[in-house]
């Protein structure tokens, strides 16, 4: 039996428990954590208090008042967020009355968390079915947007600042679909955007249904409970309110101050041990329940871009990061558990079990035994054999996944990362890299302007026109190849050859 | 530019090239393993002649035979391939003139394989629309066989043994729907498994369709050219002969015997070299292609499945293995990669670049530039923003997505996987500890069944019932909690204690 505090904690109004008796955390592992927590809860209420802890972009980190407006420092605040979450609800029950389907228009946080729940609670009685664009993939854009009755469908795109070039294009892809259909575009679409921003000027152009706000306290990362995943999650009629109540309900449990009735401290521990306070363990998810294969990729964005960061606060080079992966259980027993149980020691599994096998009774497909029991028996034997070969593992058990639960665990998680990063000394709520691919695109795109504009009659290689033009001949090559597939320039295969030799010219 | 033959592979007549540039790998790394792919060579060339590669099974390792069966070592085999071939398209026309969905009931190898198919190259002219049972969570099921018109759709059961409890589990879930419904199972019902199976016996009392077999010689996460993959492409109504031909073309290339000039030694030499021949680097998968996201899925378990092995030959301990994660670019960027950026530099990344865009001439999105030029201008920024942070990845380009390059993709990772098995000198063809799991859930269901039995009108926790009946308190503990969660024996629920300190009868 798991001895509580230590090794277990249990919340009967959430129906919610955690176990790390096999996560190899001891007594003295746990306590020599303490004095940090004692100051990482010391951050985390300045943080709800609305000091500025994005110091880069000077913007206060305000999720947690989302689920609870009263926490909100400004009145104007408390506010915004009231009337929002009423206007979620009027915006919502119209663009049910009025479409079929919608299209999702977003990316990174603007995506992940409506993407998940969507999956975990599935479209209600009149709910919308969802579809998503979230990347510039033109093909991938073609199956979505070639699959729909446009008229019966409403795009909602999402993006803070509206300059993402992943929306944007998403987004005038979309508009060319209406547009060859006669449709008027800005009649079936909605935006939620930053107040001022490009998207909210283009969206007041075309006449868009409305818009709902970006707040720049919120991060993408963190936005499922903003309008950004409250929108979506109303369309699909979901249960919004309980969404919010269930994140609400985590958020007071993981305000405790005592870190071993905390349970997202609890979990902080954990995940601290496992990997030395360095991340040397990645984190393996396995949800034993369909609808929740997507807490992975939902968490690889909230841990992974939380947590991995180069520098600490005090400016030291530390490259921290967890790495997050895994699907489903029992499904991912026949795929990679194979290499958990026999090859490096370099992960902790976090199971996480739902009691409620389903709603309704159950066939019986042996004696006594069901599908639900095979799940269930999969968990704990899995869970066993891993411990048998000393693996580590944690679980997260929920009475039931509904939207309340769901709203518990990404509460769990918002406040676990938080606390984490208080551990290690990062700062959890900015980053700095992921510029550093899109400035990098940029000048790839510069470069395919300038090859465009030079093109002429006279075929050359790419070294040649990386050495005409003075540009970086990688780049040259490879924005030649892709222009010639998609034919827009001409390439002279040379037998033998490999692209980079080829020559290309204008078509 | 990249110097063949170090740096670089392409082949035009596949439309293909690798480039690993960005590996760190010096010449000097790679002639330090040649003499060891020559040894490589010689065993892989042996399992093509028909050696037995599994030993704890004595089966042979026979993949590569499905896509020229000219190669399988005895006539019978040669004509058993070409005979299923036939029949996979007879049995395809045929169902896809009565149905318009199919559920496919598979698991691991039964299941992914297909789903990479259905995913990359979609629903074709007349093909059905294909749906999956991979679990045995009754919720899982339930949404899937609900959202069905039952007598428009047929079921394909993929299992060797039939004995997979999950897939069997699946089959009779969906058995009692049909009749519910008050249609015949049978006549819905289509078998893929092994002669004399569980599965070929039930299947044949239950008045199935029709059967294709599935060889002791084709392990289950090298299946998806078997007619385990052929029968769902052919249902979807995908190139299946083109996807054999692409991955018949790519095991040509991948038998060169200069393993400068093979791509799956280039890859196999990468990894080696990346991960210290420890598995010290995961396996980023970055497909810029919606439709390959669940590339880094199927991976998972090829790879990790393959090379997740405590012993090597030897019979050391070498706790071998790589991780494998990902999901598809651009999307990543705005999610984990600011981790691969600036956390810890344990990874590299395999970018997956597909140089045509869609079908059809692109919107400019700008004057000028297409969504797909920011595809690639997003995976070429991102290439360098790695490589100038010190970070690894590899680039596989391919021509365009179709059955052929998918087919060539496959098996370009069958080989690679095979020859960096050798390289490390571990056994690729078994998965020792799968049974582990399973094993362990079956003395769970043993437990189940025993507190069933033993449960009355007395109640009593956990602690009790375990010493009562001489069991392990913490397994009781969870099948309680399980049971009590689903209405099938009682919880007496104790104020401020946990499930585990709950008292439990019978209901």
């Amino acid at each position: 039996m798991p001895d509580l505090p230590d090794a277990a904690f249990f919340d009967p109004a959430l129906g919610f428990s955690i176990d790390l008796r096999h996560m190899a955390m001891s007594a003295a592992d746990f306590d020599a954590l303490v004095p940090r927590f004692q100051a990482a809860f010391a951050a985390m209420a300045e943080l709800e208090g609305g000091a500025i802890a994005n110091a880069d972009e000077q913007r206060m980190v305000g999720h947690y008042w989302l689920r609870d407006a009263s926490l909100a420092p400004q009145p104007e605040l408390r506010q915004a967020i009231a009337k929002t979450q009423t206007e979620v609800k009027e915006v919502a029950a119209d663009l049910r009355s009025r479409f079929d389907d919608a299209v999702i228009i977003g990316i990174g946080g603007s995506s992940l968390g409506p993407l998940l729940v969507y999956e975990a609670l599935g479209r209600g009685e009149g709910g919308l079915r969802l579809h998503f664009l979230d990347n510039t993939d033109p093909d991938g854009i073609d199956l979505v947007l070639t699959s729909l009755d446009l008229d019966r469908t409403v795009c909602v795109v999402i993006s803070k600042s509206g300059g993402t070039k992943e929306t944007r294009n998403g987004m005038l892809e979309a508009k060319a679909a209406y547009d060859a259909a006669g449709l008027s575009f800005g009649a079936h679409a909605f935006a939620v955007t930053g107040e001022g921003s490009q998207l909210d000027t283009y969206s007041r152009q075309e006449g868009f249904i409305g818009r709902l706000p970006m707040w720049d306290w919120v991060g993408g990362r963190t936005s499922v409970t903003a309008a950004v995943g409250q929108l979506p999650a109303a369309l699909q009629n979901a249960d919004v309110d309980a969404l919010l109540a269930g994140a609400a309900a985590m958020d007071r449990l993981t305000r405790a101050g005592d870190p071993r009735q905390n349970p997202a401290a609890l979990l902080a521990a954990a995940w601290h041990v496992a990997g030395e306070g360095r991340g040397r363990r990645a984190m393996v998810m396995l949800p034993y329940k369909d609808r929740l294969t997507l807490v992975s990729r939902y968490l690889q964005q909230l841990v992974m871009e939380s947590l991995g960061k180069e520098l600490d606060r005090q400016g030291n080079t530390v490259h921290q990061g967890i790495a997050v992966y895994g699907n489903k259980g029992s499904t991912d027993q026949h795929a990679y558990v194979q290499q958990l149980y026999e090859g490096p020691d370099d992960f902790f599994v976090t199971f996480i079990e739902v009691l409620e096998d389903r709603d309704g009774a159950s066939l019986e497909v042996e004696p006594g035994v069901t599908s639900g029991d095979y799940l269930s028996g999969f968990l704990q034997g899995t869970r066993r054999a891993l411990a048998d070969r000393g693996r580590r593992s944690l679980t997260l058990t929920f009475d039931r996944l509904d939207a309340r639960s769901l709203g518990a665990l990404i509460a769990l998680y918002e406040r676990a990362v938080g606390l984490y990063a208080e551990l290690v000394d990062i700062n959890a709520y900015h980053q700095p890299a992921v510029e550093s691919g899109k400035r990098a695109a940029a000048e790839v795109l510069a470069v395919q302007a300038k090859l465009l504009a030079a093109l002429g009659p006279e075929a050359a290689t790419p070294d040649d026109w990386a050495t005409r033009l003075d540009l970086d001949t990688e780049t040259v090559a490879s924005v030649l190849r892709h222009l010639a597939a998609n034919g827009r320039v001409s390439a002279e295969r040379l037998a033998g050859e490999a692209p980079w030799r080829w020559r290309y010219r204008a078509v």
